[in-house]
Order: structure tokens, then C-alpha cells, then sequence
């Protein structure tokens, strides 16, 4: 079986700032053959993620930026289409972390089989994957929801934004969501039953997060950062906790001037004895048994909902995760690479 | 037993940036009779701690500010002068919270007696008083000091700073001190065993702090906040601990202008898993019984140590807290209002 081809996006350019379609390339090339051990994989959803753009940058993190002309990274879904591994068998679903491209080889030791039995396959990258355990482990060992209390979430029509808001729920808190968009707002309030949700583009935004939280904010999962963090951070209450996930309003911006905000943060902290803390779900795994247990439970009793937004098409990947940064996608963004 | 007279410090106006000695007053009053369970304390020494800067605001705490013409509050040793109360005899010596003044009139539920015959009675104020908890419980709770570990503490040779260094070590972990001047760094190598002490008033502070850290920082124990974070913070390591517990370079500072450090801090908490915590002592108040005996236990083995700056008479307290704010103290700042 020769002349099977691989798409594949990679990184072109490191971006400045706000990333462009010039950052990206498309390339085909040719599978090599498969060697003992060896599977191929067949991608058919690719997760877009906001963390990818820090992956972009050479940046010192937790993770390993991307190679300039290396493949874009991502979570996927894939079904295996030749196996010389005995573990698999054409035909298989799994989940693999192959990034943005159409075909695979694996050696099985990165992948977990997945029942289409058991879960619609994508959930596998939202709600039962990655961004529903970033919520699940963020609120479980640093937000720690308790009964009674407020707790805010940014970016909340998203993927982990939805699940902290329902999971914080669950336990009992009053949630209030932010969003961007009247749309996004109905339908935190409407399907998922948060008790307040606020469009960060009213120009009245701060003012209406404060009546939407009239006993102050217990926690706050920050997912963005920016002007959204300057509206909760007055807010905050003694011994209010802030799992920090995510800086979306930060990835793309350079230094900034101005008053320098740290002073008055640090003060904060000190007087109010908050605490913030910075995460992956990563380091957090040995919970993820207990995830799959309890969301499983929460989404057949309906109470931990979802919603996808599925965009045909490999070669649409990079206009979907510049919308992403943008906020114009609705629910988990994920790609439809094959069928 | 009438004309016993009481001196005493009050504030005479809110300070705006650095006190003044304008912001003080002293005042002389007849003590009045006492009543059924009253006592009659004799103050014998004042603590003077950097927080005390925080309670002539009347900004939000988790304290309530000092009124204007309020006496001036603080941590005290007393000795029983009268008593119409059971449980305390003229003679005990006894931990009260009374304030910069020489005598105080308590119901004696405030009060806790000190057994001058296990340790120096000034150590109540110090080592083994509100200091010594502080750097207890911000370890023990916040930092959590591993072998192996580098801690970084400023405002080293203080009250609280001296005690998270040499606690910090007895859990095995590697100790760098921050002081001002020579005459500190010294004391902090050679008296109390760190590992290393850099004065950050030298020119060439930060790349000084950076080759005493070759493995970086994984505890910060934040006294000062100011110039020492910036030096500090882009040594510190993925999953460090911040107990913020202090920033006594904030206390006297307006609104900042230039660049807005904020964003950067935040994306580091973000990419390197941080937690910066703030706190005061009194939140685990429940674990002082374990302060007492493991505390002391260390000094009776000579493992912690500790230097008290005693300053004689009430009515200097305002200059030698001036002073303590400046760092010109050297040691917990005591002063000695009676005898």
C-alpha cells in the first residue's frame, strides 16, 4: 500500500503578536512503510486549544515550543487503518496527541483506545478530554468550590470555561459567567443554569459583573487575563482562590505601559490573603480516573452539558484557531479532518 | 490607689507615603479605677512590626485601621500590677495585645501568662511570639520547604526573615538570605548558618541574588516586594511557593507609573505553575501549640537563634519605627517601656 499521503500544517513563522495565516504552511508528503511494532493512523478530529499559540512562541515554558517547519501539535482522534502492532486492529478509535495532519504513525505507546459505544468520539477531546479535566483538576485542587460561594469564569461559553461553570455548580456555588456576545450570555443563563452571565463588551462591563456578584467573588478560574481581570480583581474576597489556566488576552500582546498594575495586585493578595495559582491538568493525572467516574456520572444525569463547534476541513485550521484567539468560535472548537 | 497616670502613643493623623513624627502623639491620662475582674497591667516591652504601617490606613484589611487620636496598637509583655480578677496575682508577667502605652486595664480574656523561667519574656514578642508563628505557618502551610530546595527570604535578619531561614534549613533545604548591608549578610552566614546572604543595596544586586541561586528559587518567602521581587522573581522555578506575607517597599508608596509589570507576572504564574499566597499568621492560629514545641525544641538544640534590638522608653517608639521601616533596625525591634 504505497502512495498513501499525509497533509499536514506546520509552523512556517514564529507570529508577533496576533498570529497570521503567513505563520502557517500546508504540505503533503508521501507515508514512509511501517515498521514492527508501527501503526497508521487515520486523524479524524484535530482539538484547537488556546495554549497552542504559546507553543508558537520559543518562550520558556512548561512545554516545548514548536519547531519552526514542524508540525502544529494537537490532540486528535484517529482511527488506526494498518497495524503491524498486535495491541491494535484496523478499524480502532483512539485518542493521540498527532497534531495538525491527516495521517500517523505511532507505536501505540502515546495512544488510548476510546468506545464509540460509550461517548460520542469527540467528546474525547472537550468535555471527557482535556479541557473538561483542566476544569475538573483547576476547581478540584486549587479553586475548591464550596456551597454558598461565588465563583466567576472568563471565556465561559468555552470549552473549560462551560465545565468549571457547571462543575462549580454541582457543588453548589452561585456561578456567574462572562462571555463576549448576547448570544454566548443566553446561553450560559439558558442551557447551562448559570445564575448570571455578563458580555465583557458592554461598555458598562465592570459595573454589571459587581451587581451580578453583590457578595464579592469567592473564585475566579482566569482564562484571560486583560480587562477581564481588572473588572473581577476588585471584587475578590478575603481567601478568594484564582486558578490561573489561561491568559488568552496576553498571548498576543507585547509589553505594555501604563500604571503598573503589580503593586496594587501584590497588596491585594497580602490583604486579602488570596491565593493564585498557575496550572496544567498535566500535573494533576493521577485525578483523571476520578474525572472520567464522575463527569461520565454528571453527563448521563444531564447535569454537565457540552457544546461542539465542528469546522470541516484541515486546510480551515488555521482561520478556526485565529477565530479561537478571537473568540469567534461558540463551544469546544474542533477540526473534521477525515471521515 | 488614685493618680497612677498612663503615657501613651496615639495617632494624631494618617500618615500619606513614609511616616512622620508629626503623625504621632504622646498623651498622659489618670488610669481609672478598675472593676470587678479588671486588672492593672504594667507594659514592660512593645513590639514593633512592619504591619503596624498597614493599620494607620484606613484602607479595606483584613484588620481594622487605628482611629485618628486612637492609641497606636502592638503586641506587649506586661507585668499584674492590681487585680480584682482570680485568675491573675500582682507579679505575673503576661502576652497582651495593649497598645504603645505604659499601663492597660484588661478583663483578662486577652491575656496569656508567660513562665519567665523557660524562656526570656521578650521572646514572646519575637521568636516565640507573632513573628516566630508567622514564619511557622507561612512555611508550613504555603511554602513547604523540601531538601534539597532553594528558599530565598529578604528582610533576612528581621524578626520573621531570621526564623524562615533557619527553619527553612532544619527541613534541609538550601537558604539565601536578603539584608541591607554588610553588617546583616554577615550575621546571616555566620551566626545563623545560611547558605548565602546578598545585600540588595548592592549595584549589582540581581546578577549577585542570580549566582547564589544556580538551580533558581523554588521558595520565595516575600517580606518586601518593591526592587527585591524584580531581582527574585525571573529566578523562580517551575511549581515554586510564594507566601506573601510582607511587602514593606509598598507600604509607603503611591501610584506607580511605567511599565506595567503585571501581565508578565501573570503569564509566569501561568507558564510556570506559581503560587503566590498571601496570608496573615492568625488564620492557622490552630496550629500554635505545634509552633511552641517544635520551636522550642530548636532553640533549646541551638538550631534556631535569634537577635532582639531593644530601644529604651515609650517615647522613642515612633522614631524606632521609622527606623524599622528604613531597615535600620538590626533584629526584632523591641521597645522597653517599663521595668
Amino acid at each position: 500500500m504505497a502512495n498513501q499521503h499525509v497533509t499536514r500544517i506546520v509552523l512556517a513563522s514564529r507570529p508577533s503578536g496576533m498570529p497570521a495565516a503567513a505563520n502557517f504552511r500546508l504540505e503533503r508528503e508521501t507515508v514512509r512503510d511501517l515498521a514492527e511494532g508501527e501503526i497508521l493512523l487515520q486523524i479524524l478530529y484535530l482539538s484547537l486549544d488556546p495554549y497552542m499559540r504559546g507553543r508558537m512562541d520559543d518562550a520558556k515554558s512548561y512545554a516545548k515550543p514548536i519547531e519552526v517547519d514542524g508540525v502544529m501539535e494537537g490532540g486528535t482522534v484517529a482511527r488506526v487503518v494498518r497495524t503491524r502492532n498486535a495491541v491494535f486492529n484496523p478499524g480502532d478509535i483512539v485518542l493521540s496527541h498527532s497534531g495538525w495532519q491527516s495521517h500517523a504513525i505511532s507505536n501505540g505507546s502515546d495512544l488510548k483506545k476510546l468506545d464509540p459505544g460509550e461517548a460520542p468520539i469527540t467528546t474525547a477531546l472537550g468535555i471527557l478530554g482535556m479541557p473538561g479535566f483542566t476544569a475538573y483538576a483547576g476547581l478540584r485542587n486549587i479553586g475548591k468550590p464550596k456551597a454558598g460561594e461565588t465563583l466567576v469564569v472568563a471565556a465561559a461559553s468555552g470549552a473549560v470555561g462551560s465545565a468549571v461553570g457547571q462543575i462549580a455548580r454541582i457543588f453548589g456555588s452561585r456561578v456567574v459567567g462572562i462571555a463576549g456576545g448576547r448570544e454566548k450570555c443566553a446561553y450560559l443563563r439558558d442551557e447551562l443554569g448559570f445564575d448570571a452571565a455578563i458580555d465583557h463588551r458592554s461598555s458598562d462591563f465592570p459595573a454589571e459583573l459587581a451587581v451580578a456578584c453583590p457578595e464579592g467573588i469567592d473564585i475566579y478560574f482566569e482564562n484571560v487575563g486583560g480587562h477581564v481581570w481588572s473588572a473581577v480583581f476588585p471584587l475578590l474576597n478575603d481567601f478568594a482562590r484564582v486558578p490561573v489556566c489561561g491568559l488568552i488576552a496576553h498571548y498576543n500582546e507585547g509589553a505594555s505601559n501604563g500604571q503598573d498594575q503589580l503593586p496594587a495586585v501584590m497588596r491585594a493578595i497580602l490583604r486579602k490573603s488570596l491565593t493564585l495559582r498557575g496550572f496544567i491538568q498535566r500535573e494533576f493525572a493521577d485525578q483523571r480516573p476520578d474525572f472520567y467516574r464522575e463527569a461520565g456520572a454528571w453527563i448521563a444525569e444531564g447535569r454537565l452539558k457540552y457544546k461542539e463547534d465542528i469546522v470541516d476541513g484541515l486546510e480551515n485550521a488555521p482561520d478556526a484557531f485565529l477565530g479561537l484567539l478571537e473568540g469567534r468560535n461558540f463551544g469546544k472548537l474542533i477540526i473534521r479532518v477525515g471521515s
